[in-house]
């Protein structure tokens, strides 16, 4: 898929037209699930959070994040998901525990690959730019 | 250009593997200048307004949008672009007008193609979606 977009792309950066002029194309992009926002930026970024953490809390403090705006995103995530994308434990002496399941690894591979897909399409429209 | 996306596009959206799991890639999508923002969904609508309506503060109104916003952004494009967008005329029995120019057309045209394109994609990318 991305050799495709590169081979696409190819012709077009070699004239290099508006790559000089100061004009860029740019955008955010997210993915939408069935009730609506599901994976973008911030909330793939609290994933990897919560993967190098071990917990919502410390996810969350990390970002300067309220813990109740983390524990809604992955909620709202894990609701829409096929399966969870965050195991969430309670209780134990060290508190409540969450970890990154193999849905949450897939979500985040596949949200990094659609943005560097859409960036390097950015790219592409740049150098296309006709202004 | 966008017939070759369409013919990229094709293999792909024949196998409709996610279109059907109610996960959806979108994007807001801008063309940066030389000084930061300089096209956007908004700033463009704000143009065609103009176009229309003859005059900055009428397009504002029609917008529900300040007149003082209004002209920032006006200006803000006048300033980015190679020649400016937008002609403004003071004084005269119908008091100030504003007059859509060669460039500002062009600037409508190359972001709603810019638009297009990475709409065109976003489906694309939802289509290709391994999620």
């Amino acid at each position: 898929m991305f050799v495709c977009i590169l081979r696409f792309m190819r012709p077009v950066q070699k004239k290099k037209r508006s790559k000089d002029s100061g004009y860029r194309v740019g955008g955010r992009i997210w993915i939408k699930g069935p009730e609506g926002a599901f994976l973008g930026y911030g909330r793939v970024v609290l994933l990897e959070h919560i993967r190098d953490h071990g917990s919502i809390s410390a996810a969350a403090r990390s970002m300067s994040m309220s813990y109740r705006h983390a524990w809604k995103l992955v909620d709202s995530m894990n609701a829409q998901a096929k399966a969870p994308l965050v195991q969430m434990s309670t209780g134990g002496s060290g508190g409540g525990g969450a970890v990154l399941t193999d849905a949450g690894e897939r979500a985040i591979a596949a949200f990094w690959q659609v943005h560097d897909d859409c960036n390097a399409f950015f790219e592409h429209q740049t150098a296309a730019l006709e202004w």
